[in-house]
């Protein structure tokens, strides 16, 4: 019978806790590493309604991209997603920026999704540099991801040839200027603000927002195969859609 | 004859520079305050695009909400923004903070674009109450921002009545914690992340990103305005759109 | 009936909150404030087995002089009293400087328990300045502080008359210097270290250390007798002795 | 002759000043190193009745555990053990945390003094960790400690067995965790607070507060014996007892 | 009897020490406040050979400008100024920012010095306006300087009428700004850095480097007869030269 | 035909941009590098006469010792150096300290211009150790540096024989530690204050300070041969004097 420690231990073989940025905090934030786990639920983050979902099937643990706790807390109140966690007896293992840069990770997962011929990761760098045999004008390339990745995509129309871009999934703007050094025609990232797509216009790069969600959520299945696979045991992938609903 | 100093002192008497935030860099940035000003364009943002407007109608000055130097510079090459003004003899004056928070700035102004019935100013902020006699559902509202604003808009739809929200624009979801003590139903601004979409929705409240663009572009008009009812000089808006397509 | 938030509101309107040290966390640091409280058990420090007697007699509350959570935290596993307080579905609520310096609080329940004639606090300090009618020698007064705190006392003998002595319960030795600008005899404290009674030897004062629990826990009961009597709830001094055996 | 360098120097040949800790402060902290030395009196701290015992005995040098200044100093008045010290024509030199972890030093005194039968360095810590054939139970081993150091014994009673305890001389109560992790049963230290014996107790390890002065004094005279041999200098030792009297 | 403390309360009286700069070190450094004093040597700096004159002369106290502890210290040995006074039981009293600053102070002195017609002191600054009746061409206000003060002279020539200046003994080129914004046609100063004339030039404001001697010692003797005047002691202008030759 | 760039890369071979203080700003500080060079203007220090120089020979490029900008700036109006070049469409390359420390640099011209017989360079600083077959007496070496560098000499004399010395151009005088370790016996650098005369004297060691523009303007024409010789540009040597008259 597998325990949340083994479960964690497994995840760490992949993609080790260790490798996570220095500012992240990933592993087991809430529980009990003894426990015996007979069902998991898989979500990209933890919310009020995960929680339910979980409590609803009797899970033992949860996993998520996203950690629970990301500013250390004070005070730990009934209305706060720890205290449910424990209240309801569930754990929750995260795995964030270690699953992003691990090989079979949440960025090569992107880049075989939007259909990349070949890719490589940039050292030391949250980074997958990506090839495209065909070229596509940037209207095409922003209908490509909006197909391949199921979601509203945001981007500065530079009439530039695709072929060669950076990604990085969640949030990667800071990226834009290493991308321009790696002479690539675009960056793929999630989130992107205001100021970002002007600063992508003034250095001659696309810049592609194509969703925290959708370049993320697809990693989240892929991580329940691996642990279903492992272990042989329930493993429970959580309804859950992008927060944002775009008009 | 009106000089650059003469327009940055009228700016300043109805949006004083002193009353910009700590780490805000509003004033005469680029130029000489000395100079004859016989034509001004008025833009959210200085891009080249911008710039080359203003050089085509050979105006003396631009004046801008967002500032052009925003981390001191180290150096000035020939792409940059601060070098294309000078060669071109052109000087910038950038209206943020102060701006925002002026009195018929663009807090107020955003808040009478989406028809608010009654306003106000919440101190020591640059955030704005307002208050509506109708009350929406969520996506009615949404709807109406859209309308309104004439850009696409991201909200989380928690299915609540909307007739009271708070109102930052450009990127204010820092401010989501606060417009819920406030008693807010949501938070409209321009700019927000997948993070502050899953706090909204744990915190109960709907969060409103109706584009940093689209919430900030509605004040430069009646700044243009007010300078030209001032000083009687050819002020000419520049074309600019917001640099996000949306598909 | 009262809830949670009605004792925090109780507590706070005779040792505010918000009169807490800056480095404090004083508050309702875990738990519900809409819970019903029909139980509640007051403790100096919450440990494990406070939480078992609080657990035991089904108490819905744990009121304690000494926060929960000092340093913030980045996760929550089973062995930590935050998970074990959640689990049992007890709120705590912790009142640390902000009752030290309360009216009737900590400084001045330990000045009367050790009979001082005449005290008087410290503007914007944690220190009472006490005095007695009689004067004693350092080794009567060492034996005085002995039956009267009841546990062991440790102290420097400079043969000094003591009549007159700065008070501040817990760990108070940084006080020593003030203590002797206030012209004191001898500083009272709970913990002090080898290096404090150096320098109070040098600096001819007497550090007296009675013990942390011994100058705190003397506060405990008197808190328990106020809540109590406003709300005619069952309240229980949970069984603590010091944690130091001192041979 | 020998010089204050020379007696410097020797020290260092075994216990290196250039292994003190980031925030120590050994070496000749006052006085003149060409100065030829006739007479040394050795304590754990120096105190004005230090001074007086070593002008007394007309000595030059004084080696001391703990250093004579802390915190940098911004004046030199007349009350000040440094004033004294010029004014007396008396160097001195202190050897802090370089003696703590030299072989033979305080840490290994102190575990030959409580009869371990065997002991090891931690690498990088100022941390022994020492096994006894015999296993105690907790009072007995606070007797034991009580016998061999000769002082008073604080502890917190977990009736566990003792045979593997960490130790580190003078206030270690940092190393709680640390010797939780290398599976002793104990820690052995100087100094420690209330907060650290509940640590203790929810760690489940046993805590030994057996003197700051009972744990460091002990390794006073092996480093007087040593410069004595490799010197012939007239060495004596300061009357010195702890300034804590515990009744 | 005069002791040190009484020197300190003199000083104290018309040169605040507590109006001395953030950074400064002003006061008692070295000695003994209850000392009797019967001799006085001041001078602009502590130095070896200062200290050698005063010990001739059986001085008890020195008085100068320029604090003899600058940095806080960490060690006192037979080499440092610190020592060598205490082993001649010679207390230091520095009065430094506080006497710049002060009515009759350095700065009023070196103002009356190069004989002004009106000065004033500016708020919250080390600064003083001075004004001549007279116009002065930069060339003959450099002679003027060198005549009056004595020593070599450094300057950037700027053709410029000089008969408004402001006035900082020591090293006062950062006040060049604030000289600009106070119309002033010059800036006098001691010590200035090649940095410093380049900016001069810049901004067109001429700078007079006069020495930092030369615009320092002026005030020792003013400050020796307040003394001596006060307190019928002997006391003695130590006989100190610039450090500087210049050729 | 040269740019910009080839200019900068050519510098960058024998003195590596890469090779700078961590506080500096050397490099292509303003202009365009891929400008045609046609002439370049050298100098010191870019001053606002340097440009009209620049200007008046229709030069494209200058190249100078100190950067331009040293601190970040947050604005860049009409009266600044770095706008009146890009108005001139001059750019500017700066070799600061990568140039002091280069083989052939600033520091190794200075030892050669006062004709030291040996010198080198000592690892990781920006010091040379020069040594003289002669041996000069303090003022013999004063004169020598006078006639040899063409300026006015600052210095304190200590009667010492001079024959081995440290030397660093410009402002050097945090060095006077090494030198004396080094077992110099001066400091030869540019600027100097009062404080470090001072404390030279309390060291036992000669400080010389020549000047900060004569100890580095020997090295603007070597840089200017060496560029003019690669690239057969016309390059002209800026008119320009040390910015300090001295009487």
């Amino acid at each position: 019978m597998a325990t949340v420690r083994d479960i964690y231990n497994y995840i760490d073989s992949f993609a080790p806790f260790g490798t996570q940025a220095e500012w992240d905090n990933s592993g087991l934030l809430v529980g009990d590493e003894n426990k015996v786990v007979n069902k998991i639920v898989f979500a990209l983050d933890v919310t009020t309604d995960v929680i339910e979902q979980a409590k609803k099937c009797s899970a033992d643990l949860i996993v998520t991209h996203h950690p629970v706790i990301f500013k250390p807390v004070s005070s730990v109140l009934n209305d706060s997603l720890i205290y449910k966690l424990i209240e309801n007896n569930i754990s929750i293992i995260c795995a964030h920026t270690n699953y992003d840069k691990a090989i079979d990770g949440v960025n090569d997962i992107l880049c075989q999704t939007v259909n990349a011929d070949r890719f490589e990761k940039i050292d030391d760098t949250f980074l997958n540099v990506a090839v495209f045999d065909n070229t596509y004008t940037t209207d095409e390339f922003a209908n490509h991801l909006k197909i391949r990745l199921n979601g509203s995509v945001r981007y500065n129309n530079l009439n530039k040839n695709i072929n060669k871009i950076a990604v990085c999934s969640g949030s990667g703007s800071d990226y834009l200027e290493l991308a321009k050094e790696l002479n690539c025609d675009a960056l793929l990232t999630g989130d992107a603000s205001h100021h970002s797509f002007l600063d992508a216009n003034e250095m001659g790069i696309v810049l592609f927002a194509a969703g925290h969600f959708e370049t993320e959520m697809i990693a989240v299945k892929p991580l329940l195969e691996k642990i279903e696979n492992e272990f042989k045991i329930d493993c429970i992938l959580a309804t859950q859609n992008t927060p944002i609903i775009t008009i």
